[in-house]
């Protein structure tokens, strides 16, 4: 029985591992990016029917999975507050040593604010250098101004 | 006196608030980019010696500051694993939400491996938009793979 | 000397203390809410120019707090990561029982998105009744949806 | 077999998913608030013995969780002390950020005492906005106070 | 300079340490028990003006700190989460052993709702035994139940 | 099969909603306070073997979680260092608000040493109030000395 | 100004590092155990009168850390709740591997019940081997039996 | 199936519960202390092969289980960083009001360096006494010294 | 159904004990280093096709598992920020105690930068000693700088 | 005034910034090595009277200090639990993904045991490498067997 979006989660992954499907692949079926699919994929977005539904063919889930795929879910992909993943750690390092610095700018060029998380996108790109290829890595959020009232 | 790198930042940060100087002006008086000269500026990078001069005059920095401007600091610049600053808080989440989608894409382009946060560079930039301007930022890190041995 | 926005904001309590000023008096001599003014005070929020000006003349302030209150402070006002004080603790225990209802209640009428905490007002009144007055609080933010891309 | 309330509150979110019911739908039929109602389903309040048989039909609920229903249950509905949800979270970061200010207009109100979180009241509206509807909540809680003796 | 209760927590303290008052003997003279008197000695309660300058005389305090007296505090008297004090410790330890048989009792004599810590009063008095004397704890509380709405 | 204590404290209060048991009837077959039998079927206690077959009489367990009861559990009843549910909460508070009021009168009473935990007995009980009934507590734990050596 | 007992720790210790006094030269000042000394030293127990005068002799203290030294303090030595020091970790060790085990024999041995911290003694001594020197350690504290009632 | 040495660990408590075994008769069939001997079968030691079996043959253990006794398990027999059952809970109180005079009373005799936890050993015996029995623990570890190089 | 890759890791363990297996003969089944393969088989590397075949034959795995063997792990093998195990503890004790030193070291040498822990190799090995055997283990990894730009 | 071994690390880093000292001509100027000087001069290990002497010249320390660098130091060189700074992190980072590897390892090698951190020594060394440097690192601990008794 299904218990919580993790389970789904957990089932999709299973059978992306067993089927080797690739993210990008399923991004193309659902004629979305990459990213958010993935997102989604993992727990972190909300499908609507039709997506929900080409998800559930890809991967064999049952119907009650498609449902669950279709509600907002409780976010955060992370099992604990400091990530112990390398890769994922590198990341939580930048907002660690370069947090003020983004604050510092950001405030700079546009005041006392925020850049949002949620009208917010991301693009991960490979960037070829002979020096050793790199990961190009775009954050597009929108800027939200504090306001006095 | 001086006992630690942070109390240079301090000195630095309130001067800065008394003199009303930008990032951007002390970035262009030693010639790089406003990202690394500000992470730089509160603690978290190394200056050569005409760099360190550089910041030392701007600020009106004794001797002793400017002479710490050259050492490797302890590096880390929240004060709470989780941060409390909604802006700086935003990028946590994004970490925390997005963690695992970033790490199945960039090991579904590259291998097993790592996106690194120390060849890694960052640019902040206004991306100019009528439904309300956007912060956008490129990250970029060289690939390192795991190896087997 | 002042080091930090904390610095500023420990002058402003201390000269409320000791000249009885209230919170809602100065709001009106800056000519908006209490509830904005008080965060302001408390090194929440950036006042402008004029507004600094005033907040410097109402607690004798230095010249250089005057400038530190038109800077964006790093936010946060709480000492640990769960309050100790039984009123602030209230509103803790508030999110924490009914954190998962809100959720629920907000996607049912909007779907997937938060409440922002920045396009974000507080109204705080007291509610006569004869059972025992009560706090009344308006807690008004834009709803910010989450969009695939 | 059912052990905790926690299990019945899966039970009854399973119920709800596979069902397409609404909470507002689930108010009606038991003739209380969409937010108190919300708040039991997810297993923060005790039904009586007439409103959890209600609850029972609508999500075919065994008698044993109908039973479990009506014990006062061990609250808290988030699993970490800082919930990772975004949603939540921005809550959290409104008791962060304006706990000190809430805590000084209250007192300048009313004196020393508390916000009752539990003689407390909360309602949850859609505020139409041209420039984006917002959510709108009214909290209402008892105001109790500190007395000497 | 005084910037916080703290601070005049701390001058009250040494002051006792310094002079040998007994907090019976403050109690007497502003008439109250001495459980509410020390606890507002401590920085937990708020001393209205005749008793802050009773207070004051008493410790020799400077009318700054007879002004804080008078200011609700920010609440919490421990150091850590955990109390590492072994007095104050087994009061944490009996919460932590007996608070679900606590919170099992109060239910079933008044259904769903809480005992009030601040509509609340203590009263600690010697127990004389002859396996030897006892600490006796008197808890009053009102029982605040939970309503639907 | 069970292994551990836990299971026993969950079989019973399983029994206990099914069956509609009260815990003051359940003290009363075994002939002691109502604040101990609660204590030791949560799983705090150690029953003697004649008090253990009455237990498993009244929750119809089998003999396994009979022999069970007798062994000395790990103790500790939350799930958390700090309580989420606002019952037991109220009485974290008390030990935080009030730990050092209690420590100071304590030791001026009786000089350096504890309340013991362990040879401590507690009496929950109604007290009619006619502006609110109220829960009163009386906790009673032999003085224990520091003693030099 | 002496704000704390650890304020006069400090000036215990900075004086018996420019002294070079001995622990067991003050045990024996004052005729007790170099274990107690050490411990009342350290700002863990309470000296009387006459004993807190020899200290204060000893190390050169002023008069009001001489009365300090007359007052329960405020226990706990370490600062953080996993020692970091590898000479105390070994201690933290032993409870953490043997925790359960001591708990099984004294419980096996005698009954539900705990051995006293504060009806409590400990004998540091070298122990020669030819193997290397041992360090011998004897704990000895009464045994406590919870009792039902 | 077994998947961890806690597994088996959870396998010998319930078969000791069930059988009514006492450790130190279990010491006694494999001729080795009951310290070691309880330490072991609570997953902390690793018994060689003979042992293993006499253990697997008092408790009923599979072959499987009897294997896993056989290797270096992952040690630590604490649920919580702090532990919260009152009898292991003094033992860290132990540690953290006399740490520091244990650690100054060591390196008086010694020099710098640690009580092994590895190389060590542990007696646990009833001390008769008139005023209430004592329990008496030796703790035997082989000096380590710190040396330069 | 094998839903992460822990599960396959404790298949690979449990085998592991039932059939006797040593880490260092799997080495040489897949032809490299003892300590890479120990750390692929405790789920923290990934294989390629070839590698995860030999592994599933040696220790009987399902296809599922061989597929999963190739997938990049989320890594990080303790389950306490604290590792409680005092082999691995030791290894922490080396960074708490020895990290800033060989932060200083490294910068000495280097400049600002790290040691890898990706282009990261170690080696454990036996040295033999008449005073008692030593592990000795080789760890190296590639220097990498910060470089400004 | 010296409080506390920390003091003295603080004057002795501050001095080596503003005479620019190596810590590899430290080490000569007492005749050890380069890793243990450095950790005894960063407050972790202690100087016997000669070293503390050559130690107090070189950094122009008052007598005091001297004294202070003699005596046996709390040791732990971190702030925080997980380190912040990169470079100590990529060594926590090893601890944390080869934690399980390096015990497996040195068990299947040596029996249940533990690697020494105090019989322990470090040699830090540039290895010189055309695809870029690398820091080679040898660490040696004796190994402590476990013995049953």
């Amino acid at each position: 029985m299904i218990n919580t979006r993790e389970d789904v989660t957990q089932m999709i992954v299973a059978a992306k591992v067993a089927k080797g499907i690739q993210w990008k692949d399923v991004a193309n079926e659902i004629g979305l990016s990459k990213e958010w699919t993935t997102a989604a994929c993992l727990g972190q977005m909300t499908f609507n029917k039709q997506q929900a539904e080409v998800i559930g063919n890809l991967f064999d889930l049952p119907d009650e999975a498609v449902a669950w795929l279709q509600i907002s879910p409780y976010k955060g992909s992370l099992s604990t507050a400091i990530p112990t993943d390398p890769l994922i750690y590198r990341w939580y390092e930048v907002v660690n040593v370069f947090g003020t610095t983004i604050k510092e700018l950001i405030h700079e060029e546009f005041g006392d604010g925020i850049m949002s998380a949620i009208d917010f996108s991301m693009d991960i790109q490979r960037e070829e250098d002979p020096k050793g290829d790199r990961v190009n890595v775009v954050l597009s959020g929108k800027f939200l101004p504090y306001k006095s009232y």
